[in-house]
């Protein structure tokens, strides 16, 4: 990929312009609603923070408020993971694409308990089990890492929306003991669904979620510590599953529509990041119909047409 | 993505280290031999050759040989039907990853008949079906498109490959139908694959598959003539679905092992860009279980390290 | 089961009843509309005839007027191929239920190119390549053993609806190549599927399809001539194959509902049968959701209850 | 069906010669062992009891000596349940043959959380669930709905069997959290799945479990006492069922081979019943490779063979 010409650098010209012009067209699609915490949030929340390598935030609307990240998370989970045992987590987790609908069980039938990347849920449900094998305490080494990644130390989980969602997640428990079944879970389930739902319920503003993935545009290193969050190889390769599979049943539309690596949650935010170049967080909570951010998805499309990255 | 540092674009020293390091391990997996033509090739054929932006070429081993380059073609015909009837394809075939072998029918069965992607099966014989609709000698454009991208007269369908795989393509004529049961084939099942089974049988040697593809790394236009083969924006979009979907189950390992755009063909060859550097084809039958060239998959994963690009 | 009392088997009364009951209620549902001659025809026919061990017809209604039997004649193909062949037929279709709805090509996939059972159309589909590998004459050899069971020269093929299915049987032709991908067709597909959509196209009265039916309630001894058409345990089990698969997704249900072996077909008739008591047929065009005819099963359903047989 | 014919009805004498032919030959397949408690078992145990409508037992070999009954006694759940809800059951659960391996979740994805019928696991997990609403003390009430079954007090739950069950069924708990994600569970999960290991517990000697079926064969009327366990209607249903769907993938092979309702449990028993005649109880623990017993089945094939029963 070429880099962006210094005459299009001008981020914040081109964020506010395509703010605006999204404002004005009508915004559609639902709000995830499967748990009250979500349901509640207004519909018509838009935030956007672009981070550049010199820890430059862009930004505006409502960049600065809190939402709930979930899937978003799971990239962070799988670094922290990989980071630390390195290529032998590929035995039990894939990398391909999923091509059903994320929650569907088929495919994990068809594949014998390995789920197809890490991203899809029962995928970072196993992350999630070998955190437990690999740490003593993993829900603390799970928010010390990303504190460190956003560089912040007022990140949390939020207890009671992952309590929320433990109580209606009964696919996600149907997925774990399907997994368990061919052997592919090695610790206490209830253990391991709990550091799952913990992970889905951090809680982040734009600037706080442009930051955290900065390090994987940046050769894995934090770029206010110099911390190596995740050896540049590895930061690679986190980079190219979410370019195939950071969305869904979507995962292609992005790839051909934005172009850059990136992971959306159902709480309507959406990070993305161009190695060497920057980390950007779109929030706007209503969906389209393959779950992900309507609005978000808009906007990137825009911004990289905008910026002529040509990929 | 960053470029390429300068002292590390010596692409012959490169190749040639890496082609001698592969001939010393050892070469595995069997040839495709569902048709005769392709069962008879010798598996130790292995040659590779690198095209770059000053139409230089870096090449080694059998880099003059033509080869069956099979669903590699797959590309050149989408380019041909992309530029000229633009985003309306979309309606009748799909971007997304298969995630399933690809020749598996219960993905077509799901989404009504629309196939998951133009490079698979079914979606390949979409655009065949489109190629007719569109052109009065659909043969003669594609095969005239082929040659102005490749800048050579001397690219030709093998009719006998053709009607080989014709006589076998049992799979392709159960889609064809399967699909058409659908409502989305719009010509005679006979024509379509006839098309369809000439668009696989060209031949080419890796220094024509180089060049064939060289316009995708340039924008879209022909590096020797100037030509616009593709409009800028299509380019773009053709690479991220080979980025996606361009290696049947194993898109995802692709884009996590080597990073970049490209196509394999059961022939054993496969032909990869990056954007605004080079264009690469590397030919060897050997196929791993996956049905992509397994000292191919290799050459590609260990040249991309060497050249150290990021993404 | 034990036999039907004696002042319970004035057939022709509780036939007359429950038919002029059901004229009474509303009927509902669609006619196959696929081919044209099928949805030219009257939805409000309703036929029946009963025919009793004696040769005594008990009947009501439009019973003398042909209709197109469609997969009725699929027994009477499986019962001439499986007298000649005996249970090596097994070894290349089935005898389990579907479980899933009539065209489906997943379960296909799953079972390696062996149809579930010979009622589905892919199973009929290799009954009619194995009669065309028994027989010289096949297409003969079928009408002719027809007309032997239905006692009656008056039995044909209808050569424009089979030309018409045929130009429209997509889905068929996708079954057959795609068994034939598996290795499970021997002979030309044109010649298979031509016996195939022949075999469907057979016209009946209800007089002849309950008569056509009679040899499996008789040990498989054809009541008028005595000549044996299949020998008895081979009678036997066609009848169990007919109750566990004689209704696409409907099986269980008619089962269920009804508890006798039966097949139907998409012209709206259905057969059934009680060993050593009679054959049964019924014609009523509309048909439910599961592709059987409405009023046929609501007679066949009240008619037993009627006549209390246990099971 | 005819009547059995009084010279056929020394069932002592055919029984026993059964017994010692079978004896004979090799007995093969694999002792299910998913929990130790069945893996203990002596795999050549081999008993046989049959109970005429006299009561009278004809009986030899492990007649005596109780086992496992597993998925058999999913008939009796059913039964107790059907009896007092009536037809609104089939809202929750079909009755449908499954057309999968009995453990499949992909056909109740395709179902949206209504179990094809009510013998596979998923189905019996949703009969469990209806009980607990509609009985104060479900297991008190199923135990002694057994027990009248059996006229005997000697029915037990064995409570260290269902705790082996429960801490190896991962595939069930997925079960029913994944139908509970489909809203069809309406109860605490963990309160259905205790009562549904429980009644999978239950143990029974052949001659027990053959006078539990008796009803069956009876017009739903207890032999012992003249209680009506089932509706004479609803009891021809439950045979229906059983004739469908009571052999996991294999209920076309047993139609076909026996053509009796039956029901088969992995701890190697079979019951299968003849309305009117008899109900029959044989074990040996071996199971074929679709989940049922070896020699019982082909028992039960040859007893059917050798009574003469048409259907």
């Amino acid at each position: 990929m070429v880099p962006l010409r210094s005459e299009m650098t001008n981020y914040q010209d081109i964020i506010e312009e395509l703010y605006h012009k999204l404002l004005e067209r009508k915004n559609v699609g639902e709000v995830a609603d499967y748990i009250p915490k979500l349901g509640k949030v207004d519909p018509e929340k838009f935030g956007i923070c672009l981070t550049d390598m010199d820890n430059i935030h862009y930004s505006i609307g409502d960049y600065d408020e809190k939402f709930s990240i979930q899937s978003i998370a799971k990239v962070l989970s799988l670094c922290l993971l990989y980071n630390k045992k390195g290529e032998e987590i590929w035995q039990r987790v894939d990398v391909e694409p999923s091509g059903t609908p994320f929650n569907s069980l088929v495919q994990l039938e068809a594949d014998k308990g390995i789920p197809r990347n890490p991203f899809i849920n029962p995928g970072a449900i196993v992350i999630c089990d070998m955190l437990i094998s690999e740490f003593e305490n993993p829900k603390k080494e799970l928010r010390d890492y990303i504190r460190r990644a956003t560089n912040s130390k007022n990140i949390h989980f939020n207890e009671s929306t992952a309590a929320s969602e433990r109580s209606n997640g009964f696919m996600n428990i149907a997925s774990i003991n399907f997994i368990r079944s061919f052997g592919n879970i090695q610790n206490k389930l209830d253990e391991v669904l709990d550091l799952y739902f913990l992970l889905c319920s951090i809680e982040m503003t734009c600037i706080e979620a442009s930051q955290a993935f900065l390090f994987l545009a940046n050769e894995g290193k934090c770029n206010h510590t110099g911390d190596t969050l995740i050896i540049k190889s590895r930061a690679k390769r986190v980079n190219a599953i979410m370019l195939t599979c950071g969305f869904y049943d979507e995962a292609g539309e992005f790839a051909f529509r934005v172009g850059l690596p990136g992971k959306s949650g159902v709480g309507g935010g959406i990070v993305s990041i161009l190695p060497g170049e920057f980390s950007i967080a779109v929030w706007s909570p209503r969906l389209n119909s393959k779950g992900n951010s309507h609005r978000g998805m808009k906007f990137l499309e825009e911004f990289t047409s905008a910026t002529s990255s040509i990929f």
